[in-house]
């Protein structure tokens, strides 16, 4: 879901890492199930940079955050709870 | 809380389920305090979808992801925090 | 991160707190790291309460929820997990 603001509706500051956030900002949530490792997510914060700065958005503007829940809490459709009702297995992680 | 979106401002797969989503695509994001069982939350999505069929939204549009914190993470109003300064009681879950 | 709607796209009731809700509406999600006290985050509503009074936003238009991660699942820039990489430390919580 991709959505865009006017400039003024994002104030983004630099959480004390010192640098000026690009004006070209880019911020991402991750809504996910739980399970992911912390390398898995440093892999996916490193392949977001590493693709937006292909798109010419530079390294001060990109914000993630990953949002995490249970197997539970996902209907992907139909009004069934896929993994819960066996219609979808729960991903192995690494 | 309703958004719209123009046409390709949300990007859509199957989530490897085997069918094509229709582009009359709602996404819902419950918000809410943590304690519903599964089966609560599987008679949520189903009944969501019973609902929206009933505006013509088919199964294939509709997802639903539900996020989860607790009683001390809310206000309601005037600054209160009013599950905790007993404003409200936590419901009973079943 | 700024949104407004137009009216009829927000729908707001009291939670049987028995007062009406303002149309003037303000709805403030916090999405940050968990580790805050139940009294901090009363401070925080109690402090944006406040805030938003002094500009004109009434007590029964203001919403606030929190919803939280973990150290592992921010990046603030430059595909780095800055908590987790020694860019930032985790703050101390009271």
């Amino acid at each position: 879901v991709i959505s865009e603001r006017e400039p003024g509706r994002i104030i983004a500051q630099d959480a004390e890492l010192g640098f000026q956030r690009s004006q070209a900002l880019v911020m991402i949530q991750v809504f996910t199930q739980q399970g992911r490792t912390t390398s898995t997510k440093q892999n996916l914060f490193d392949a977001l940079a590493t693709r937006l700065g292909a798109l010419g958005i530079e390294g001060n503007g990109i914000f993630v955050g990953i949002v995490e829940n249970t197997a539970a809490d996902w209907s992907f459709g139909f009004g069934r709870a896929q993994y819960v009702e066996g219609d979808l297995s729960i991903p192995a992680r690494q």
